[in-house]
Formats: C-alpha cells, structure tokens, sequence
C-alpha cells in the first residue's frame, strides 16, 4: 500500500555516521532512506545575556535546507535576507526538543550550538534532525568530559523523534515525501530514551482527525522512536 | 489550587463582542478572562500567485502583540524589522487551522486576512485569536453573502481552540500567564464543532509527560472547546 | 457644509478611557469621534547609550496602526520588515511633542516609551495619539511618585493637539476622514496648557494657502485645543 | 549678534552651479553658505503603479548626507540597511514641496526623480536642498520641452524654501549650524513664487513658542524666499 | 617546507565525486583535500528580466558556508538577515567564471543556478567550488541534451581554478588553510580548458609582491589547473 | 582607435583637489577624466571590537555611487535597504589596498574611515577611488602629526591604481566607460609607490585572455600608475 512498499510499522533505513565533518565538536550525518541532514554540534565559551551570571549553560539550534535539497529548487533563505516562518518553527523545535535532553547546570557558561543543515530531503527532515543532533550532542559531551572541561555528563538520557500520519486512511510510521505530501494528517513525535513525550504535533492537512487516530498514531511513534533510539546506540557503540 | 481558584475543568469567562470596530467585514474582540485580543477578518479581490487561475480563494492570518500588551513592555516587531519565531509560529498555526474550517472553493478568488492582534495578554492568546478569528471570518462571509459576492456559504463549521497543560503535577484547563509560565507540560488543541481534531501541539517545559497525561489532557480540551464554540454559537445568534 | 454637520470650530465627540489595559503604568484609549488609538506609558528603568551618567531620563514613541484599522487593509509593517516614513515621521512627532511636556531631569535615569496603536481611524491620528498620551503620561508619571521611584513631577503642563484645515475653501477645526482626505490644506497643532505652541505643521495638498488663512488655523486650532486640554482635565479628575 | 555677524534678516551667501554633473538632465549644486547639496533631476519614464494608465505623471524625492557631509562622521545608511526616520521625513518633504511646484497632468506617464545628496552641511539642508532642486527641475523640464517630449510646460512657478529661528531669544533668517544646534525654535518654510504658502513646520526644541514668534518668523521667512527665488530666476537666466 | 609536506607545486588529493545528491540536474560533491564542498546544478525554464524575449540563457552561482564547515563556528548569513561581502563577491566570481564556458544561445530561455555550499573548508573553497561546478554544470547539459530539451551542448570546454600563493616567501600551489592564513600573496587563476585566462585575482596581505613573483604563480597555476582538468575529465569518462 | 583618441598608453586628465569640503580631516575630489570621485577620510578614535587592546589601528573603506552619476539612474542603495555584492567587492578592495599602504601599529587605537562617493561615473570608478582615497589619508595623517595625536608617520608610501583592458584586440591604459562596456578583458591593478603590486584583479568578460595579454596589460598599469603617484606627490606638494 504505502509507495515504498514498506509496512505501516516500518521505518526506512536509518544511519549515523559520526565524525562526518572534522571540526565541529560532534558531527553526524543522519539519514533516514533518502533523507540526509548534516548535524553538527558545536560548543562555544559564554551564554546569551539573559542567562549571564547563573552558572548554568545554554542550548540552541539552527535548521537550513540547502537551495536543491529538494525536488525543485527553493530560494536561499541568506540571500532572500531572512529565514522563513517553516525554518524558524522548526529549528525552536529541534533546540526546545534537546534542551529537554540536557541538563544545562552541568555545562557551565557554555553554548551548544546544533546546526542540522538538510542535504537531501524526502520527508521527515525536522525528526531526523532532531535524532541525528542527539548523537552529535552527546560526541560534544564526549568531547567537554574528556577535554576535562566539564566533569558531569550533561546528558540526560538520548532523545527520538519520528513523523507519523494517515496515509489513504491508514496510521503510518515515518512517512516519506510521496507520503506525506499526501498524508491527511501529520504528527511529530519527540520522545526520551525513558519513554516520556518531549513533542507532540499533530496536524490535519485535510480532514479532521478522530481521538482514536491520535492514539494509534502515539502507539506507531512509539514503536518507531524505540527503534530510533537502539540505533542511536548502535552507532554510539552503547 | 489554582491561582485563579477555578475548577481544574473550568474555562475563563469568556466573550465575543461582534463589529468592534467599524472598518472589517468582520471585526470580534475575543477575551478569555483578561486575554483581550482583536480579531478581523478583511477580504480582498485576488489571490496570491500560486493560486492564480485555480478559481479557488485563500485565508492567510497575521498575529501580533501591542508592545505593552505584556507585563514588561516588549519591542515592537515593526521597529525592529522583523517578526519574531514565535509570532511566526502563531500565525502560521492560526491559518492553518482556520482554512480547515473552511472550503476555499466556494470563496472565489478572494483572500481573507485574519488579523489578531493582542491588546492584552495573560495566557493562551493563540488559542484564543483562532477562537475569535472564527467568529469574524463568520461575520465577512455573511457580508460576503448578503452582498452577493458569493452564492454558497464556505463555512464548513465553527473551530474552536483552548490551552490545556500540567499545571503543579495536575492536568488543567485553559491556562492563565501565572499557570502557563510554571506549568511542566503546555497543549493546545484546535477542534472542530463537529469534534474532529485540527491541531494538537503539546509540549513539554520541565519533565516529559506520559500517555497518559496526554489523554487526559485531550479530554479536558475537548470539554473546554465545547463550550467555546457554545459560547461562539450564541455571540452569532445561532 | 461639513460632511458631519459640525460647525466650522467644532470639535468632535472627545473621550479620555483611563486604565484601558491592566500592565502599562498608563493606558488611556483616547476616542476623537471614530478615531480610536490605545495610548498606553511604560518606564523602564535605564536611559539610551547617549544619556548614561547624566542624571536625566528619556522620554520616546513609537506608533502603529493596526492593519485593519483603515478602511482597506494595509500591510502589516512588521510583516513587511520596516516601518513606512510617515510612521517615522509621526512617532518622532509624538515623542518631540510630549518631551517639551516633562522635566526629564526630575524623571531620574529611566525611559518613558509612549506606544500610540491606532484601533480604528477616521482621520486626526496623530493629533489624537499626542492628545491621549499626555493622559497616559500623567498617569505613569502618578505610579513613579506613588511609588516613591521619584519625588517631584516631571509634569511641566498638559499638551493637546488637533488638526485643522481648509476643506472646500473654508477653515475648519479637528478634520475627520472625509474632509482630510479632500481638504486642500492641512495643519497640525501642538500646544501646552499655558498656550504656548510646540510644534506647527501646516501643508498645502492642493492649492498654496495664504498667511491670512494661516492665522485662521491657528486660531481654531488654539480653540480646540483648549477644549481637549479641558477635557484631559475632566478625565484626569483635576 | 549672530555667530557669522550677519543681520537677524540676512540670508548667507547663495548660490545654483547648474549642469554640475552631466549626466543628470538637470543638475544643481546648491550652496546656502557652507551648506552644499547636490540636486539631481532624473526623468525615467512609467509612473508608479497607483497611477498606471491615468495619463499623469509624478514626482518624487530621496535625500542623503555623504557620511562625511558633517562635523563628525555618520554612519552610511546604505550600510545600516535602512534609512532613518529623519532622512525619511525630509524627503517626503522635498517630494511633497515640489509636486507643489508642478501639473503633474502635462508630464505625460513619466517620474520625476529629485536627488538631493548633501556634500557639506552647515545647517539648513532640507531647505538648500528644495530650493536647488527646483531649479534642477526647471531644467529637467526644458530638455522634455527641447526633445519634444512635452507640449506644454509643467511648472507652475519655482518654489523656495528657508530656514527661520528664535535664537537667543531674537528671530533670526537662514540658520546655519551653529545657530541651529542653540535654536529655541526652528521653523522650516516652503513658499511659491506667488507668495502662497506650501509647507510650515515649525519646532518648539526648548520653550513653546508664541503666536506673535510665530508671525515674526513667517514675517523673516517671506523676505528670505523672495530673494532665493530671486537668484533661481538669476541662475536660470530670466 | 610545507605543513602538509607536499611539494610547491603539488596540489592535494583531488576528487569529484558526481550524483551526490539525487534532486538536482547536475550534483557533485568536489574535494580539494579537506576542503568538500556540494556544488549543484539547478536547471529552471524562464530567464532573469534584463533577458526575457533575447532566446538565450542565463547562469548564475550562489555560495555558502555551513556554520560549522569552519574552525570554529561562523554566524549562519540566513539568521543574521544578510550574505556578507566575502560571500557576494566569491558567488559573483563563480558566476562569471563559468558564464565564460558556456555559450548562452544554445541554452534557450532557461536559468542555470550554481549552489556551491562549502560542507568542510580547509583553504581553497572558491577554487573548488568553481571547479566542482564545471562538472555539475556538464551533467546538468548532458540532462537537458538527453531530455532533449536542447540540441546542442552549451559548454565551449571545462573551466578549472586553483588558488597559488607566496607562502614564507617561496610560490606554492593550492594552499591549504594553514598557509592561506600565512601567506603574504593570495592569487586565485581560473582557466579554460584551451589554456586561456578567465581570472585572475592576486593580493598581497603583507608586503606587496613583484611582477616576477606574478610570473611564477601564474606558471605554478597553469600547471595545476591541467591537473584539475584531467581530473574533472577523468570524474566525466572523458 | 580610442574613443577618446588617446594613446593606447594615456592616462585621461588626471587632478586630485585637496580640502574639497571642510569636515573631514583629508578631503579630496579626485577626477579621471569625467569620473569624479570626492574621497574624505575620517579618524575616529577607538577600534572595532577584534582589535581592542591590540595598541594598534585600523582602516576601512566605503564605496558608493549617486544614484544619478551614472547614464541611467541607478536605485539609491539606503533606500533599497542594502548595498549591492558590486559596491561591496569595491570597498573591500579599497580598504585592503589602502591598508597596504599603511603601518597600523603607528596609528594608535584610532580608526581610519575612507568614503568614496561617486559624484560621476565615466568608468575606472575603483581605480580613481583608491587613487584619491590615498591622498586624503595623507591629509589625514598630517592633521594626526599636527595636533600631535601621533609621533610617526603610519604611510609606508603611496598607492596608486589604474584599470588597463583589451578593446577592441588592443590592450589600453584608464578605459572610459565607453570602452569598458565594450572591453573584453578588464584589469584593475594597485600598486606601490616603491613598484609592488598590491593588487591585480583581471577579468575575461568575453574571450578569455592569454599570458602574453596579461603581461602586456601589466606594463600599461605600471607605467600609468607611475604618473598617477607622480600626480598625487605634485597634488601635495611634495
């Protein structure tokens, strides 16, 4: 039924290749099938004003695309002279969804920076970075930990994220482009490692949709983001 | 327990004043207990140009906060030249689930602009500017009709929004600025009059939240939002 | 002759609402006839870059109208990124007339920003916000002593301002939208309770006006103001 | 009495360079004293879109100071991104003041560009820079006449304008800058060849003015346009 | 001598690795060393309006750094609202180097975009990206002459460029970024295949250089763009 | 063959007007034939923020074009809300080049701001501009010297620039810009006055270029900036 043959449960291939760029302090390029997104994680000495003076760290997070990631050209948002509303949505989901993966006490007067820049996209950009900044997150708390930096891992446990949706009427896990240009709805989920909920947004593109959807779609997240996480893992050498 | 002493189930008071001001075709100031924000609904002759030649119409919504609509005086986006994330975000979201209350294609080539604009905050303004937006967008297409722009009424049903979330360990309904800035987990749900769900948006400040809080929270939006568009059904007369 | 069946000196239906939102330290939503703008006084503590360690305050305005404020929609400025000239030109008017109302050696090193939102518009906007600010000014001015943050009043004296014109060859006093969207020459006037003048800014849209007719507006225009200072008066409870 | 020893009535030195530049199709440099200003006329043709296919033409204006044009050094608004409040207000009202100057119904569908650059500012630059724009704009319209673009002649007389101030208590004609920068009131004048008034902005910057002040300066303002206007006609050649 | 230990006139490790991404018309993923950047080609029918209705082409060429393709981490230009001069003038100079291998005419009424995106900069990103997008550029041809879009290949012959420089007073070729950060004399040279001069752009960051000095680069980049030709070749199957 | 029917080897009339407008410590209009350019150069004291505490100075440049000193009317850059990738390649260049003719360390934390404005355009706009520029910061380095701010002279000597081109087959010293729109390689070159080259930027805008051109071109810079310094040392009388 769904256009790339898989089932309703199935994600698509997913990887992390660590160290993918040589100077930021964690680098992963996640791919989630034909989605790719370059994660980097940088760290920098300082907090923004607001945070000045109270010992604790900050963490925030920028999204681009690149002009041909995508099917027909779009516009460079640095040339247009400013990032559109889509960019600036998603990016204070990617930082508000790892914030809630730190604790930002034990990083002292740092920012982290995570910046998921889209290489190619077919779906699901937003969740993909989300999982693949988790990972570039923890190298940078790698890096702090064994540069003596910091003594605490920061890290409260990974953080998944996966899109959801009814696809012809069915709930579907991890929905492609062909898919979710279609899709009647569409969920993202952001979850911990423990199994509590980061993220919800769920949306009718078309119709509305029943409480018992949600909860099928919840249940399919679930189950994806559990797998999301194991590779996170794998890829980790956990 | 709250703040306000309400009922964890219980709504602000709520009201529509209808022609607020004389210009709009539809003009509503909305408040939800001391939430106070100015709703209109303005159409224009035309389409943007993806939609050019399609014979359909299109609603777009615009959101803003007056300066001093807040505690402390916040920067006028205008002089800044730039509309914030956040405001983005809103307005993206207003849009959104206002074109699901209606069917373009009865519109005819035409554009409607919502226009919420926050004259007082104290909690929950987005969802209180797509609950009067609503009733404006009732208002310009009854002008629409009586004036023979067009012939079938596009209204596919009122939408209604509310703010639910963990408020002290404790799910609650429609949160004010005292509890939304302490509150662990912040929801809001935009449904239709016929119980369908538009958009869910749930978030977690502190600790993540489970299945089960989620559901909860679901249920109390569901009551809330069936008195909103009650009280949205008697401000129109209906 | 007027298209309101006013006198030639009359002005229209003034009202002052005090209190008009519950956080700015002033909040006067000021009525010339349909002309609606919410005026309302913030203070921050601190003084711009160019007055730090002199010992005085700052006192500035910024000026908006809401997008559906005028008979058609115009864009929002925040949206398009920059604030038009006649913005500027009016909120830099705002603020130069109501600096030469307040000793701001006796306003210690805070700012006063004056934000002026037009709700509704029907000509005279920005006489009206000068009229409606000085309320708000006041008021702000009452918290700061209230609350003991200073001990003398930074008042020198109410200022009011109106617009008065030739429409149809004839000198007439507090232009609505019909007659300044006609008039030939347009004057605005700003004045203080002791009658003296701040600012004069008369403009010939069509013809060139004479110095007789001149003299002619600024003798109503010292009428009207006079009764707009008696009425800030009445509202101020003096 | 005066810092430069002039008469409480005496203008500065004037005079109008003509065809300064050559490719401008008029171009003036205006001096006022030390006050010099470049005043370009540039006839493209088309017309702004709100007057397409109404037969006329229009005028319009943009004022700059090169960064070193003052005492000290202000920063490039091409470089800050944007032009400030004052450049804006002062080219609305060059642009206001000599479309005052002209039937814009015998220019055919074309635009007027009035360039005013200001090259050293010693006081008075909005008022230099009418003065001289309007004989670029003489000019400007004799090569329309000569290639035979138009019929008839679009000007309606020459426009001048001048500076007045109440400086150390005594009205004063024509202020240069170090007058300017101690004036207790500056009023900015606009007359026609005819004698009829087009603009008067007059600016309390320290005490409120009277009315009698108030007529003085008009009183000085006439006698100075009169003997501007006097020398456009003798750099024209009438 | 050098930090790499390569010989003066020994490039680095060269490749060009083509379908990188799976959007664009043409996508290669160019490598100077550790210097990677993604150069795509984009085709869209219609053309820039300076050439609408002349039947010829247009290519223009866009460059960007991801944040953290550097050292350390670089502002994001879509957030700061602005690309930087660095930035235009290095996508003005991709632009023009590669107009110069394309004859227009045979293009037809269709744009090509160059988006030259620097993943990991390691010195030498315009040269690698020019030369990247030389067999972006071909691959996007080959799609439009196998689509049959049009008849005749466009490229008049490959382009290729290489930065050269005086690194502690010896000339070198293709300096990586610990000898660009040194060197006394920068020159970038872009060629033709036929050994014909495009660009040429030398500066000295210390002490000026001589015309001998000139000489010897130009004949180091002679020999290296030769190489980068073949390479390209090789990548193509030429 | 020239337009001009100069010499393939003429410089256009060269002059350099010192103390050109009052303000600034070095004023110049310098002409190249009909390309004048007024160069002001501005101390400020203090330095940008990477400088701080260094002991040393800083120069930088900017470049701008009246709106009509060009054969068209060219949009105002402010009012367009950004300068173009062209004026910002120009003043970069213009900063780097006068930057090499100067010791920052003798200069103090004070920085050197050099405006190059267009007041008429006739081709070689950057050339005469660095040219120009060059003679102000003497002038400016002299009042430093005078008011004794400093003890030594920071000039390392002059800087001169010229644009040399192939038109028509022939390579020419100084194009105009009727032989710059019609050149087909153009060469900018900077040079000291002890005979190093700063910088050499060359440009096929049409058929590529040989070595032997590039060759022949430089001779043609060298000995028209040869008479550019001489004219720049009888400008200052040296």
């Amino acid at each position: 039924m769904r256009p790339s043959g898989r089932a309703t449960d199935e994600l698509r291939e997913l990887s992390f290749t660590r160290n993918y760029t040589v100077h930021a302090e964690g680098s992963v390029l996640v791919a989630f099938g034909n989605t790719k997104v370059l994660c980097t994680a940088s760290v920098e000495e300082g907090v923004p004003r607001f945070l000045k003076g109270k010992g604790q760290g900050w963490l925030t997070a920028e999204y681009g695309m690149l002009p041909r990631s995508t099917h027909t050209r779009s516009g460079r948002e640095a040339s247009r002279g400013k990032q559109g509303g889509r960019t600036l949505e998603i990016q204070r989901l990617i930082g508000r969804s790892l914030r809630a993966a730190v604790d930002l006490s034990k990083l002292g007067e740092r920012t982290i920076y995570l910046d998921c820049d889209v290489l190619q996209a077919d779906g699901g950009t937003r969740t993909a970075s989300i999982s693949g900044a988790c990972v570039a997150l923890v190298d940078a708390f790698t890096h702090l930990l064994e540069t003596k930096k910091i003594k605490d891992d920061p890290l409260n446990g990974l953080v998944g994220a996966v899109s959801v949706g009814v696809y012809k009427d069915t709930p579907v896990l991890d929905l492609d482009y062909a898919e979710d240009s279609n899709a009647g709805t569409d969920m993202n989920v952001v979850m911990t490692q423990q199994g509590g909920f980061i993220e919800i947004q769920g949306s009718a593109e078309g119709a509305p949709f029943t409480r018992e959807q949600s909860d099928t779609l919840l249940g399919l997240a679930e189950k994806g983001i559990n797998e999301i996480i194991k590779a996170q893992q794998d890829a980790l050498g956990w």
